[in-house]
């Protein structure tokens, strides 16, 4: 019944552990705040939860427009950036359509090219420079290809280097620009061309990861085709209703970015000043290392000590390796003095 | 940058108005309970907004499956049922894969079968015997290929007749079933197979059309395999919780329904007295009719009334038809009034 290109794949999987500190997805440690929360309940307590979200989620991308510069038919709105990625994909990948990503990255971008028929064309790149592979994308992007980069990149935190989506630009490609993790990286939304396509959410700097929002930023031409592939109504509305109360506070991301950047920059220096670990460069929310001993074993021993963080060694180029995401003051400190004891 | 594809595609787009009654997209008239919308506020205000979803949904798919007498993993959960019937074409759909669904229906299956570079084959039929082109789909559905139905089916109102799933399965097809109007038409779900997927919404009968849940099942090993292609965390976490305290009070969905189809064959009758009307035979919340003068006309004029309905002139074989959604018992006479003045 199911068609061979699915058959043949993996499922994506997690595994599902427990543990008191949680720092293996890169979410925010920080709750959305609760005055907030309060404020989102209010927003919908009155609102028919039996009828429709609006159709063209027209208050939120107003109010994106507003806090972007953009007009709202730049914007597409959607359940998590996932979403929006999928349907961008289904927009632009025809069968055979060549589509070049860096690898490791976001094993996402794989398979969404995989049901799309396209031409799957992963550039594998060691992580330790910090850097994507600009000069091995060039190459292989053409006019008619489409390139998927995320910067910072997930699991590795390196970034696309300066120019480089301009240069990857003008050979032609259609680029998807994935900045989940932009924010802490000091990131600017790159000027609009027809293509490309941003990808943002709500889910690392602004704390609402269980909401599921993403958007996405273009030409109002290319969002118009986009549009045709998206499903209708697929923002509900209570996290468009926690997306405008999180626009209304910019402050929630100003103070999570800061305090994570800050925390981020403390963990990589007091991992390198152990000694025994290779600590990828990041400017992202999370950082990736190689420990001396078993990977396996340190993760394993984390845990029994409550902390949980992310196995990454099945990744090409990421054999033995592990990623902590960067959680509070207190969650980090527990990370550190494991790791002194362990790692 | 579109392939050509898309860009030859017409948007999916609805029309905005505004209007005191609105009966234009078959939502439930009431609301969700107030004492039920506290319940879902009050298990969400405790739970990390900054946290992901629930990976497997396993609360909510636990939940189901006690309720529909399965098991967790006959069961997946998305964002509304189009989200996971975008997933099981994607699972099913190789490009040139026959898709036999009947016209009219759903305008989502066709985009969704063009996306995934499957041959769309539509089955047109008239809509005025209630029933769905049975023995034309079976002479289309073949081994290896894939048929669409909904029953009742939109916008026509008509129904699969007795025994046509296991006739459409015996065709050695895969069959994607749609009963977000099930619940209307008192049927059950029917029994799993693995070329059976079955598309359930918790947005009508249960009022929740603003929260986007839907389910599907199917076998264990068929619900592996459309997994593989389904975005992960589609499911917010709010969303999961209204779900869960809406499957804990079935009378919510039991009341819409009664109310709903007494009402709806109220207005059956009422339409069928004023005579100037051809009213499609429905087993579902919403009523697709022919009036005698220009429905474009009708449709404006009770506008102008403060009654929102839907103009499907548009759809094939529904020339100048409109769709009314069954309302609350006010907002049905306000509409009969008008239609007695207008039709």
């Amino acid at each position: 019944m199911t068609r061979s290109t699915i058959a043949a794949m993996a499922a994506y999987t997690l595994e599902l552990r427990e543990a008191e500190v949680k720092l293996n997805q890169n979410e925010s440690p920080f709750d959305f705040p609760e005055e907030l929360k309060r404020a989102v309940f209010a927003r919908i307590e009155e609102r028919g939860w039996n009828l429709y979200p609006d159709f063209e989620t027209q208050a939120l991308r107003d109010a994106l427009a507003r806090a972007y510069g953009l007009t709202s038919d730049n914007i597409l709105t959607g359940n998590g950036s996932n979403e929006l990625l999928a349907a961008t994909i289904g927009a632009v990948v025809a069968p055979g359509t060549p589509v070049i990503f860096p690898r490791p990255a976001f094993t996402l971008y794989e398979k969404l090219v995989t049901v799309a028929n396209g031409l799957p064309i992963p550039i594998d790149f060691e992580p330790d420079s910090g850097l994507l592979p600009l000069e091995r994308m060039l190459a292989a992007a053409t006019r008619g290809s489409v390139v998927i980069v995320c910067s910072p990149n997930n699991p590795t935190g390196g970034v696309l280097e300066e120019g480089g989506l301009e240069a990857l630009l003008a050979t032609g490609a259609t680029i998807l620009f994935d900045r989940a993790y932009g924010d802490f990286a000091g990131d600017t939304l790159p000027p609009l061309d027809d293509r490309l396509i941003t990808f943002s959410t709500f889910s690392k700097s602004y704390s609402l990861a269980g909401l599921r929002l993403g958007w996405l930023a273009s030409t109002a031409r290319t969002c118009t085709e986009i549009r045709k592939v998206k499903l209708p109504y697929s923002l509900n509305v209570f996290s468009e209703a926690a997306a405008l109360v999180a626009l209304e506070n910019p402050w929630v991301r100003e103070r999570n970015v800061a305090q994570l950047v800050t925390e981020r920059d403390r963990v990589v220096r007091a991992m390198r000043d152990l000694g025994r670990l290779t600590v990828f460069p990041t400017r992202a929310n999370f950082i990736a290392f190689r420990p001396q001993r078993k990977a396996l074993e340190l993760f394993e021993e984390l845990i029994a000590r409550g902390i949980l963080i992310r196995n990454v060694s099945a990744y090409p180029q990421m054999q033995n390796c592990l990623r902590v995401s960067i959680g509070t003051p207190e969650q980090n400190d527990r990370f550190l003095a494991a790791l002194q004891e362990l790692g």
